[in-house]
């Protein structure tokens, strides 16, 4: 049986730039969708990744001679409904994989034309997928990247999806509950609210992954390639916690818990990420059916994690220190927090677990490039609250229309 | 104690017209807000209210002879931003009552760019509104107008907003899960989870009034004069099943029930829907409340209401056929209906419940226009499978990209 062709949106950034080269790498037919937005975030933004990134056309034109195996690139938009529907028609994926979003929280939380920008590029983005899927090739499975962020903190067990209610003596299943933390976490919820009902009205078929917080640079295909290599964010805006922990840690800057750090939440090694995309592509969604995985791998509290990286920074002759900074968000900082995962386990996922040797790697990477780490983007300069940051605060009245700003984030 | 300020958003709309008139006749300092996209879209889908009404200016200059009180109008788009800032900060309102956005399902099915647009329309509008309330007067209350098919038909009982779960021996109260049945739906979903946020977040204050159908088209301040008069739609877009049941017996068109019209669903007279409102407005949510009502009176089946127009028809001598045609809908038309509907009753509200007096004069009131519907309005034209009516199929191949179409609502 030929491997399935898999058109992977969002290609040239970080989950989906590892993604699209493990398909290619092993026989699947890959090609990106992209329209590079978020390159252009982060000149406008003026944030830019660790590692130094090639053009995609760099990267693909590399990839063709170290691996003999081409991936064909859609340059554009898929808010562009024409250009989307002739690369599918062009194409004709088996599986969509959709990584094409705006995914930080905090870029969502920067204002008003943030949190629009990220609700209206992701929910159209979606929109536009899912009837292109129903006009032009009904039997693609959709694999939608969610996010564990969907859930919030609720005080009962998290279930992969749906949640099996019983209620003045009647029995319903039901999609779990939402307590979305950000513009960008809602815009999730809104996604899988409109999957959900695509699913049920057409019946098409869709896997919806929500995958918890991502931390590793390395995989197989691009570890040790200049050309190749993946993006590491470590800024205040597109960094997660555990990467940006071990950039501080190399640079010398104590590590940014976010209020008391008891925050908890589900995460996972990029390598796995790439697996469980290959497992979804593999084990197709029946058609009607709207599957949800909880894509993570292993819990922690945002303080476990400083401690594991001051401890394996200590073994490098590392002196880490750890700091309580006030926490910009809105969030609960002790909670209840107990996922499920084991759908994707279920399926063939052998995880990989965060480790000293994983975190060494990681340390080393981060020292390799950390000439290159502006200090100015490491502290976090969103406040969930809308109040402007000190270093951002002006003299406009508070009754006054504000005007919108960025936030400074290279003074 | 001064009666409060309110702006109506959406003011020149179906419910929005009739509440601006019901607080302004009451003494609350009230303003219209409105794009007339409304009034657009009718031109766009060749569809007419069955009553002329007037231009909003008209309305409002009859308004201040009869009455003597004025009702300022705020002509634009609550998408612009800057318009809309402007009109808070000129009105300064303590409660802004949103009708502003696109309310209609089959709408929201026509094609993609429908989808697309209900959803950005009603999803943008509401977030500038929550953005400006935060920035400009974070203690004015917004009562948000979503709707009981927010809910879909579970198969449980259907509580106000919360769920109260218990799951593996720990408790939470979550929001109520939903399963909307349309594009439209799903943008109301959206909203409600957008507010619940800002909320939670910002401490704003909120009430989602989760309406059913609306019924009637006479409240005090609308009935006898024909430049107050207020819209009722008949067609199959905008239309709702009473009012439209009505007209089509009032022109001898056989009452249209979708597949076996088992579809439960919960209503409310259109005079209990302006002193729901002035309930929500003298009620105001708490600071960092996200309050949510049922605003129906009661629950009746498709075909229940088809018989009972049937039969307040035939007291009229009107001979009233019911016609059960192919459900244009993919919904549930047998299941579990149960909803509560008590808050707003603890708050006052006196029901007006559907009466042979409401249907004499319903019907009558269609009678009195019946020279002016269109037949061809009546059938419903909008299919959610995406597949074309009857009347509307071409030779386009399945495999092709098939050219999104408005339905022919006029031959």
């Amino acid at each position: 049986m030929s491997k399935k062709r898999v058109l992977v949106i969002g290609g040239d950034g970080y989950c989906g730039w590892a993604t699209a080269l493990h398909l290619s790498a092993r026989g699947y037919e890959t090609a990106i969708l992209d329209n590079l937005i978020r390159r252009h975030w982060d000149n406008q933004l003026q944030i830019e990744t660790l590692t130094p990134i090639a053009s995609i056309q760099k990267r693909l034109e590399r990839w063709k001679e170290t691996s003999g195996k081409s991936i064909e690139l859609y340059l554009g938009d898929i808010n562009d409904y024409p250009f989307l529907s002739e690369a599918l028609l062009d194409f004709k994926p088996d599986a969509v994989v959709h990584f094409g979003e705006q995914r930080s929280a905090p870029f969502s939380m920067i204002n008003r034309e943030r949190a629009v920008e990220t609700q209206v590029n992701n929910v159209v983005g979606n929109l536009n997928l899912i009837y292109a899927i129903r006009d032009l090739m009904p039997d693609c499975h959709l694999i939608k990247l969610g996010t564990m962020g969907e859930y919030g903190t609720p005080n009962i067990d998290i279930e992969e999806g749906y949640l099996e209610v019983e209620h003045n003596g009647r029995k319903d299943r039901m999609l779990y509950p939402k307590q979305p933390g950000s513009m960008y976490h809602l815009s999730k919820v809104h996604d899988s609210n409109n999957i959900y009902f695509a699913t049920r009205i057409w019946k098409l078929r869709a896997t919806d992954l929500n995958q918890g917080v991502v931390y590793g640079v390395i995989t197989d295909e691009t570890a040790d390639d200049e050309l190749l290599i993946n993006r590491l964010d470590y800024d205040g805006v597109f960094g997660t916690a555990l990467n940006r922990f071990c950039i501080q840690a190399a640079v010398g800057h104590p590590l940014t818990v976010y209020g008391s750090g008891g925050q908890t939440r589900g995460f996972l090694d990029i390598r796995d990420t790439v697996r469980c995309i290959e497992i979804a592509v593999n084990n197709p969604a029946d058609r009607g059916e709207f599957r949800v995985f909880n894509q993570f791998t292993e819990q922690f509290s945002v303080g476990q994690l400083a401690k594991m990286v001051q401890q394996a920074g200590a073994k490098m002759g590392l002196n880490v220190e750890i700091q309580n900074v006030p926490n910009p968000r809105i969030e609960k900082e002790e909670h209840y927090y107990n996922a499920k995962n084991t759908a994707l386990i279920d399926l063939g996922l052998e995880p990989h677990y965060l480790s000293d040797s994983l975190l060494d790697s990681l340390l080393n990477f981060a020292v390799r490039y950390k000439e290159r780490v502006d200090m100015n983007l490491i502290p976090p300069h969103v406040l969930w609250s809308g109040k402007k940051s000190v270093e951002n605060q002006s003299d406009t009245s508070p009754t006054e229309p504000q005007k919108s700003q960025e936030p400074a984030l290279v003074k």
